[in-house]
């Protein structure tokens, strides 16, 4: 029997921080016919209370140093905020949607970091997705949103990455599913010309993504997301999917937005 | 086929401010060999965190008045800060807990409250209960922590007071289970005399209550509780339990607390 197909959809701050763009995309992913998980982001909302709340944030290569003050402001806004504020929008378009942390049904597992030279206090990497748990849930036609913030088991909540979660749960759910991964931003893809969004790149294998490297038509700060795209491949998704929230239906056709596929 | 025992237990936010008293009733919890759904409030941290952004708070008839900032301050710090935390230190415990909200998997349907002379902004007062599908999350041994936010099934989060939402879903779980409702807060149970705490009243029927009420013995911001620890009993609950939260294995096994019993 061929395994059902399953959306893993990642969206950033950007569309949660935007009421029109957040509609758009809340009616597209609730007419997905079939299966879907949500992963979400929420950026500068937590960055906005912890300046009210007068805590200092720092930033080390793009990953936000977590004391326990900060992560109880991360766990506020992802968790209960926007996670909620997700789920009661789904609700109402039809969606049958819950919203889960890490911690909720032991549904990811992590470890604190650990690195040689900076302390990132609570933020969390993937140890595993419980991935029978989370097919269960879809099964009932349940629409899973998740929140970035994960657990280590032994009662502590950790600060993770929204893009590494969606990459990791569509590679864990790949045992039961057809998997494609979409990350939606602010761009309608993999621009070769950073300054024209009409140049969009309809599609990247590892050959092509090599040429593209090679001739320096992808921009840096792309790169991780690709080389993870990859990865995600590797790893038994079908294909990775680049575009943008008010365009999601459109993405999930492939008429729009960039495709990361394995060799052609 | 007689039904299984669910203990619905409620806690306030004394117990999730206190550390100590925090984590034995986390041990306590995660010990009750059986279903189990954990109602909390979080009272002090939202005034607090509002303080904090400067939200002023209004509070009529014990009701939090509740306009789009303060739902933001709950929303935060009920579903995000205190559900998840409980959740963590639930798996830690061996619970294999997740947290919820009305919104969530349609769990709890509620509408905003309509008041002649008040608007107490998005407060909600329930209508249903999804009991089909808490009952089928019990089932698979997992136990449920319920923050008091509901949704109107329209996009609206709605702030909803937990000891209600405790006995609501009480009532609505004895379809399928022999229910215990227990209340945990600072005192040991109902007292005869306020100023001692070894005044405990033992049991509580009708007739006791009728009794006690007419000689005064019971304080009034108690009254409001057993008139709806006694709805529940009529509604089919078995029994409803006060008592605190540090003894929660003893309350559980009547060695502690007042036991609220229909007409014995």
């Amino acid at each position: 029997m061929s395994k059902q197909p399953l959306y893993v959809i990642k969206i950033g701050g950007n569309v949660i921080d935007d009421a029109e763009k957040l509609s758009a995309f809340i009616r597209a992913f609730a007419a997905i016919n079939g299966h879907k998980i949500l992963v979400h982001g929420g950026g500068k909302l937590a960055t906005r209370l912890a300046e009210q709340l007068g805590i200092e944030q720092q930033v080390v290569d793009g990953r936000r140093i977590t004391d326990t003050e900060t992560l109880r402001v991360v766990t506020m806004v992802y968790a209960g905020y926007v996670n909620k504020t997700l789920v009661a929008q789904l609700q109402a378009a039809g969606s049958n949607a819950i919203g889960l942390t890490g911690a909720d049904g032991n549904a990811i597992l992590a470890h604190k970091r650990q690195h040689p030279a900076i302390d990132y206090g609570f933020v969390g990497d993937i140890d595993s997705v419980n991935a029978a748990w989370l097919h269960s849930l879809l099964r009932e036609q349940i629409d899973i949103v998740m929140a970035p913030i994960t657990h280590d088991a032994h009662g502590q909540l950790l600060n993770t990455n929204a893009d590494t979660i969606a990459q990791e749960i569509a590679v864990a759910l790949s045992e039961y599913y057809t998997v494609d991964l979409i990350y939606c931003f602010e761009k309608p893809g993999v621009l070769s010309n950073a300054a024209d969004e009409s140049s969009v790149i309809g599609q990247i294998d590892p050959n092509s993504y090599l040429r593209l490297r090679e001739e320096k038509l992808i921009f840096a700060g792309m790169i991780p997301k690709l080389d993870n795209a990859f990865r995600a491949l590797e790893k038994g998704v079908r294909q990775v999917m680049i575009g943008k929230a008010e365009e999601l239906s459109l993405v999930i056709e492939r008429k729009s937005g960039t495709a990361i596929v394995p060799h052609t």
